[in-house]
């Protein structure tokens, strides 16, 4: 009935499940019982992914948009009025993060460190005892514009012993690489419906802790994206102050019970890292290299380098492969020619495997393969 | 396979049709050429129901969340840093308009009108007339509080006459109610996804005179609801700056064709109007009065009052209704108590006549039936 969709290597929107998207073929409505309901129980599951819960002193807030709306919710919700933002930035989306505060007139002070290293947990220490203005800290988890997964553990006990607010920018990890939100002295975390959970794009959600919350009245600089009047308003009725996303709900309802079923962030992770090693392996055995070192490397998104011995033209590439049904991703480090390619999503070892497949047929229509592996053996 | 959905006769979201909700059994790449082709279609779709065109200097911008977001964009977007905003208010959703800007910090004036009442567009005259420093005017064109058409085209004129700009919020009567932007001199109007056009809740939009858009550079108080950066982007690259809600763009695009197939904005209208009358009539017989006037009430809902002499209890009576598989809506009049019965969505005149079956069944299960009519002949 509908042609066969394109494999999404992507990181997000993803390709999911038939049942995901089939869950989506109703119509509910926002203040019916049966909606109120679903969404308390998406909050009970999200808390649970976390290993945490209302009762240790967490909560779940849904925000309607894509993701970049809910870090922008939690940066202009929780910084205070006359607070300062520090953001540890190795890559595009922390640069995001500085921009958004930027615009929303917030104080911010930057910890930069190259898109190749991870940032170490002591320069953290070193700004925040320099800086006693700082309020809030926000670091990326995995930084999607590299695939790095950055020490969110380590930094977040500096910064819980030196007393301010910790934010952490999960978007792309949560749901399959392990967080432990109590040990990491997390105050705020956030994520998105279409990454690793596996739904559908449309909303996304922060992970709270309650008394951090709380505690951040009047500090909201709007309406729409005011976190703690949108918890609030969920606690009040159990609605949405605004119209939701229905349909995205639905289908996130049932992406949260198939996380369960493949054993929730362990056993997706586990599916991840498989399906990424075959990818890198596969990659590396074509001639292709990662940007990022092994060690520095997670399993949710790999940058590859372009080879430079090869007249590579990543344009064609990328169109080559997208009419052979596989879609990959362009790059976004600013100091080097990259491309990316996801391992998440409803994808599985043998979509890795034919996605590598594809790959060489490219490459052999493009003439690049005797020169990709002279430039690997070199 | 799925339970069977109850009917919603509310402001959103809707009931869909069956095309619109399977057209969401898809998984597109944000970055692909068939999603880019897809938001393209659709924005151009959008002006065309609108009777306007790029080439007669308009521009739609699609915006992720819901209504509000769309709204705050608007205001958050255009209303210059020194600038001072005029909300005529007649109902729930002016006033959420003013907490909007409030929250912002825009300065802000307030012409409030009864809520059973329109605006005098003689009114708006003389507060512009005696303060030189409103920029922007804000209205709400079907006030969805109480279910009243505003008259957009009067104010429209005066607001131009005087050189401010002119901000419509058509959320609830955008493509079923007739709007024309050119005579209104509409500058920036915004509607939602889920409303007339009968797509699925995830993201709205604006249309706007781009003149007036390019000269909001540098007014922007949000990344994610820059509403000129928006657009930029739209235009750099055909792309969403952030994560677009994939399937509800789909869904959309859909929905736009069924317009079309319907007779466009006339032919849906026309189909409401009938809902709507049918609804009114039957609901008076047996025995409930509208709160508004006739001549004030608009075809998009209608706002009952609760009948004074027969101990109404709304909660009892909208939870029978609801098990009974229909779906009716809370009131939002501060001054009365009222309920609302929306008759857009993809309802047909059948559909109506079954609700007032199933109200007649209820009202007789609550032993209200005598007591209504007796009051509907006083």
């Amino acid at each position: 009935m509908y042609p066969k969709d394109k494999l999404l290597f992507t990181p997000g929107p993803l390709t999911t499940s038939r049942a995901v998207k089939e869950a989506m073929l109703r119509d509910l409505g926002s203040r019916d019982g049966a909606f109120i309901d679903l969404v308390a129980g998406i909050r009970v599951k999200l808390l649970d992914v976390a290993g945490v819960s209302k009762e240790s002193g967490f909560e779940a807030v849904l925000m309607q948009g894509s993701g970049t709306f809910v870090i922008e919710s939690v940066i202009g919700s929780t910084v205070p009025r006359d607070g300062k933002l520090l953001v540890i930035v190795n890559g595009a989306y922390g640069e995001r993060m500085v921009k958004i505060a930027s615009v929303l007139g917030i104080e911010t002070s930057v910890l930069k460190v190259p898109e190749n290293r991870k940032p170490d947990p002591r320069d953290v220490e070193a700004v925040l005892l320099k800086d006693a203005s700082i309020t809030n800290v926000a670091i990326v988890h995995c930084e999607t514009a590299t695939g790095m997964i950055c020490p969110i553990g380590q930094v977040g006990q500096i910064v819980k012993s030196l007393n301010r607010i910790y934010f952490v920018d999960a978007m792309s990890s949560f749901g399959a690489v392990p967080i432990s939100m109590d040990e990491a002295g997390i105050d705020f975390l956030v994520s998105s419906a279409n990454k690793c959970i596996e739904g559908v794009p449309g909303f996304a959600f922060a992970l709270v802790r309650r008394d951090a919350l709380v505690a951040t009245e009047g500090s909201a600089r709007s309406l729409s994206l005011d976190l703690l009047g949108q918890w609030k308003g969920l606690e009040r009725d159990g609605q949405f102050r605004f119209t939701p996303p229905t349909h995205a709900l639905l289908a996130f309802d049932q992406a949260l019970d198939d996380l369960v079923g493949e054993g929730g962030v362990s056993g997706r992770g586990a599916r991840y890292q498989r399906n990424c090693e075959v990818l890198v392996h596969g990659m590396q055995a074509l001639g292709f290299k990662p940007y990022l070192n092994r060690e520095d490397q997670g399993y949710i998104i790999t940058s590859f380098l372009y080879p430079s011995n090869a007249g590579f033209d990543f344009g064609e590439f990328y169109h080559r492969l997208s009419d052979k049904g596989m879609l990959i991703y362009p790059g976004k480090v600013s100091d080097a020619d990259c491309f990316r390619i996801g391992s998440i999503g409803h994808l599985m070892e043998q979509d890795m495997r034919d996605l590598l497949a594809v790959v060489k047929e490219v490459l052999e229509e493009m003439g690049l393969v005797d020169r990709l592996r002279a430039g690997a053996r070199r």
